[in-house]
């Protein structure tokens, strides 16, 4: 008896399991909605470029909608965080700004497209040639977006004309680089712990020499940092710096927003902060809907 | 001429057409770590409920690793954000938290689920049949997370024994609610914006009378509000009663922090506060990994 009965209750067992787990779960894959990803052929950059694209749902309502749109560069770090976002902001039950497209730039050669200068010299001005090789092409990615890419995501996209440029590290530092020298490519601007450093505070000097005192600059501008060596460091002063700078010219229709994380380090800044630069910028949003 | 010059015009248009898009895009889906949705039946409740899981990529190094799991309510809501932070601020070059799973709730009856007494009134105490109806049943609603989600989620899912509950608004009453009742269920629990105006404050009296005095408690409780009326609205001045009533009670052991944004709104305030909250909860983590 006892050589049969094992084998029965083995099966016993086993059976149970299969029903339990039949009975208990069934595992489908969660869908949200989808993004692209584009792979576009840029002859000023000479390569393939990827750019993420995530779109809102279609409002079945109102087909031919269009929708403003959000470049971010570092696409593998902060492009489905922004989509997410978006996407929850502009929920009709939370209605904290439009519905948006956004777009996200990874990176093939991210010292060479995201520095504004060519420089060896590292964030304490000594030099460091093996990091920062070829460093000096953000002039170059600049026109990539404005004749390249926007025109490819207004070509392909539901777009409206109102367009914000996102980035952190090196990426705000070309943020900021963008508004000083293609002001006009966007409507908003913002700039996650910019690398102000680069280059002996090349861009800071910039600002000083491109901003005109009492000019008209119709554009948003968010600016911060984080706790990224404490209050003294050079990252937190060139920060203040900027600040001030953009004070004392007094720019007309400048709506400008300097956010300070003492809690965040220079990674968890950006969660925080494109949060704040998203719900700053269409602060008046509501109004005018 | 004329006649025929047309038609090869078009069709000289329509190839260029074709050859740029075919030249200069190709479209593909975008892949992120995808998230799973089980539908597993509720003997408690009497009813199928899904779950949505999202699970850490897996470590090729350390295949047997074991996560913690963030239980969030509204599912529909916050699922996916709370998966975007964890994964963000768990990165390598991040580490702000471990790589943890997240198991969101969404609801079938959420005023039935997320409440904890059977009542009518609503949020000024005036009687409320339609909206209210079938409520009180959050006792309930904690018993199938202890005795049949949480058991099925470390059956099935590769989990340590560290576990948060998250909840807003009335999923935020529901997770006070959890600590004052269940509270060996959870290691940490997050209230954002909890209703605690829910039947004459009901679970603020809980609260004064569940907690005793200078006793141990050894658990992290994340609270907060937004600007839910202002700073003298009931639900604000609800907050600091709450806040006042734990203070006063000395517990050991028991580590919270409460924080109020006064530019959110009821819906804008969870994407701040839930990362606030993570960062807080594991803000002792870098040292002890």
């Amino acid at each position: 008896m006892q050589l049969l009965a094992y084998p029965f209750r083995w099966l016993t067992t086993l059976f149970l399991v299969v029903a339990f787990q039949a009975h208990s779960q069934n595992t489908q894959a969660y869908t949200s909605t989808p993004s692209e990803v584009m792979t576009i052929h840029s002859r000023l950059l000479n390569e393939e470029r990827k750019v993420y694209v995530h779109c809102p749902k279609v409002d079945s309502a109102d087909v031919n909608k269009r929708f403003p749109v959000v470049y971010v560069m570092d696409g593998d770090n902060h492009f489905a965080l922004l989509a997410e976002y978006v996407d929850y902001l502009s929920r009709p039950d939370v209605l904290a700004m439009p519905k948006a497209i956004i777009v996200g730039i990874p990176n093939t050669k991210r010292t060479r497209d995201l520095t504004p200068t060519s420089s060896l010299l590292n964030y304490e001005g000594k030099p460091d040639s093996s990091s920062y090789k070829g460093s000096g092409g953000n002039e170059k990615f600049l026109q990539f977006i404005e004749a390249e890419l926007i025109p490819m995501i207004d070509k392909n996209y539901k777009t409206a004309p109102y367009k914000i440029f996102a980035g952190h590290s090196f990426g705000g530092l070309s943020a900021l680089n963008c508004l000083l020298t293609h002001p006009d490519l966007f409507d908003a601007y913002i700039a996650v712990s910019p690398s102000l450093w680069w280059d002996r505070e090349y861009v800071l000097r910039m600002t000083e020499e491109k901003l005109k005192s009492g000019s008209t600059l119709d554009k948003i501008f968010f600016y911060s940092d984080g706790n990224e060596g404490g209050r003294n460091s050079f990252f937190h002063k060139n920060l203040l710096k900027l600040d001030a700078t953009i004070a004392k010219k007094k720019l007309k229709g400048f709506d400008y927003l300097y956010k300070h994380y003492p809690t965040e380090t220079h990674m968890t800044e950006p969660i925080v902060a494109y949060f704040d630069a998203l719900r700053y910028i269409f602060k008046d949003w509501e109004k005018h809907r």
